[in-house]
């Protein structure tokens, strides 16, 4: 075993000879940038060894100078002695993300504004005789007749878990529930309503969760159900990013063994986090969330649903599915009651994913007649052209402008980056402002 | 830590004071016989104590003689000091189910027939064409596609697991599948064809699975989907006996701390150890058995499902169901295709359960003029009268006959139980046949 020591913050860490530098430096919980996954690519986790000796695979984007001074590609150095390394600032993952302000309000376009005459999930009161002797109605029948008696529902579908809990809960609730029923089935059959949830009466609200999951930032926006408020809503890094910053490289990531489990878990935990936090500031428990809806590119998607991503990298670039069936939160390990349906927005194709899906349909492009061009410049730049007769759209990869990966002039939007610029309207200066409000 | 020791056979084990005795001999892998699940009512696991000393809970069920003998209730006494303890031979569960022979046959009733015309469960035959830069549909939609071309299937349901490793599947199989399609909704409603499995062309058999959950006895029958022909048979005791005999003791143990997990877990188990046995026999994968079909009484189709069974025990006796839902093989653990619906056969009441169902069904007295009987004699024992245009049923507690918990005249179906009589027609003589062909 070998010390490594980090400089600045003196973080140390002891591994096995031959360990990389880059997974001894997460080990130590310092969040290293990997933009490219840690294949050597991208030339971003440089680190200077200044005491101690490392075996180093490549010197790719190292230049003469840079040797000479110690520098190496931590994830593609190998630990052969105790260490002391020394990380710039700029290789450690900022945590700020600079969507909250536009995340703050969002409009609910026109042609969805039937819904609250027409709501998806409701909670339905429902006072139940109790058996006898006389009536020994099983459990799931009685509560089936008294629903079909006070609210005309024929039939309808109950998932195990439920079932399980079911007699316990009518019973502790002395009858008197309150049932919450998904009306339409998301997939498209015609089908019977669906018990999400049977509770006492009063107790708890109908919540959603709107999930925004973007390769480099993850943001969860918390609805009331019932008015179709947004109530709160919370942003953080994906927390994907130590295993690469853009999308292929997160595709070449999940090949590992283990990788697409792990990459799974991460962006679960990272959403996880955001509704706990969402759910603690608003007095509220996973079980009154009865409805999540996620949208992002299609390998966050696939990466999402724990879905083999590899053939969307591939020519000629297939994504699995771009239509997603709909999902139960228990299935994903979501913080939210384990009958709630997860509905995942359709994509187009392998690189126009269900975020420009979300964009367009919230935006109303599609019910325009006016031309319009709709951007969306993230790690991943998609633009659509077009209006109520055609849409166009097409996308590159927008990253390195945002996340620094070979990029020569500009930096990341970290402190010190110019994030406003603007003509005084006074002297016709031109004046800008940084974040943190530091020197550019 | 003291020493006990087992006559006959002197197995021992190490067990710390105060452990139970029936505990300490179910740890030595000795399988004694508890019909009321350790609650000292019925008196069946009286063992001699010869050398050392226990603390006696209850002396309930033995007489002064016994007592006098060093007699104790193993599930009422605790260990207090090494022990050499002997189990009279009758205690011991014995391993042999009488109902192989029965299981040998199986009718088919006349008016299901048309399955094999309108089959719910198929694998239907799909050249893909692979995808191109020109043609870059995902695979799940090329999948639907070329699926409606074949076989006129407009649109499919697909779950997650299935999803998963779609990708990998189509290219893997070089884009010539069989698709296992299972086409009605059990549980009743309109809905889509489903998705099973999608395997090389050509490979695999179209299995099924016939489970009877018998308080005591579980039998499993393999069925070829496609001829209907049953392959094969397995059958042992339920796991569970060792958590009680009778379906009441169950309901009690289920009330313990984790008591209906290690319930469902036992009969999992049992059944999956038969599963096991005939997937062997038949070079056969679980993954070749795409639908599994489930009878039982009221009590075990619960325990079977892990749905709590504890208001079936109290007055006024109510199931939480009788008509289950169906469910997925993955969701319950069985040794099968994870995405083979499981289908319960529907109980009518507490005690009249899905074995009844299934009785009245395949003997197709529900469609005779004739007024008939159904006697179901089992753990427990069920009667149905009647014909086409009424039946009615009763079912009382049957078990002690075939359990010899509390009996004095008669024993269980073990060797040397009288299981034929017969008149010698020549000499006119009774003659009698035991099991085994021990003396009586």
């Amino acid at each position: 075993m070998y010390r490594v020591t980090l400089e600045p913050g003196r973080h140390t860490v002891e591994v096995p000879a031959g360990t990389l530098l880059s997974d001894a430096i997460l080990k130590a919980g310092v969040p290293l940038n990997l933009p490219c996954g840690g294949q050597g690519r991208c030339g971003r986790c440089q680190v200077a060894v200044r005491e101690g000796s490392v075996r180093r695979r490549s010197e790719l984007r190292l230049s003469r100078q840079q040797l000479s001074e110690g520098y190496v590609l931590a994830c593609q150095s190998l630990v052969e002695s105790d260490l002391v390394v020394f990380i710039p600032p700029q290789e450690i993952v900022a945590h700020a993300v600079a969507s909250e302000k536009a995340a703050a309000e969002v409009a609910m376009p026109e042609g969805v504004r039937d819904w609250q005459e027409h709501p998806w999930v409701e909670a339905l009161a429902v006072s139940l005789t109790p058996p006898s002797l006389d009536d020994n109605t099983n459990d799931l029948d009685r509560l089936q007749r008294d629903l079909g008696l006070a609210h005309g529902i024929e039939s309808v579908q109950i998932g195990l878990p439920l079932l399980r809990t079911l007699g316990r809960a009518l019973r502790e609730a002395d009858w008197q529930v309150d049932v919450v029923v998904e009306r339409a089935n998301p997939d498209g059959a015609a089908a019977n309503p669906r018990l999400v949830d049977v509770r006492p009466r009063g107790s708890g609200r109908l919540l959603g969760a709107a999930i925004d999951v973007g390769t480099t930032s993850n943001v969860v926006y918390l609805v009331d159900l019932v008015s179709g408020r947004v109530l709160d809503t919370a942003s953080t890094f994906n927390g994907q990013i130590s295993c690469g910053e853009d999308v292929i490289s997160r595709i070449i990531y999940s090949r590992r063994e283990g990788g697409l489990a792990h990459l799974q878990q991460l962006v679960i935990g990272t959403v996880n986090g955001l509704l706990e936090e969402l759910l603690e500031r608003n007095g509220a428990t996973p079980r009154e969330v009865v409805r999540l809806c996620v949208a992002g590119n299609t390998t966050m998607m696939h990466l999402f649903l724990g879905i083999d991503p590899q053939f969307i990298r591939l020519e000629p670039y297939i994504p699995t599915a771009n239509h997603l069936p709909p999902v139960k939160a228990a299935e994903l390990g979501l913080l939210a009651n384990p009958e709630a349906h997860v509905d995942c927005l359709p994509g187009v194709a392998a690189y126009v994913g269900a975020d420009i899906t979300a964009g367009v349909l919230s935006s109303e492009m599609y019910r325009t007649e006016k031309l319009t061009l709709f951007i969306d410049v993230g790690t991943n730049g998609e633009i659509v052209l077009g209006n109520a007769d055609w849409l166009i759209s097409c996308a590159c990869s927008a990253g390195p402008a945002f996340e620094g990966a070979g990029v020569r002039s500009g930096m990341r939007a970290i402190p010190g980056a110019i994030d406003e610029v603007w003509i005084n309207p006074r002297t016709f200066e031109p004046t800008f402002r940084t974040i943190g409000g530091e020197a550019p």
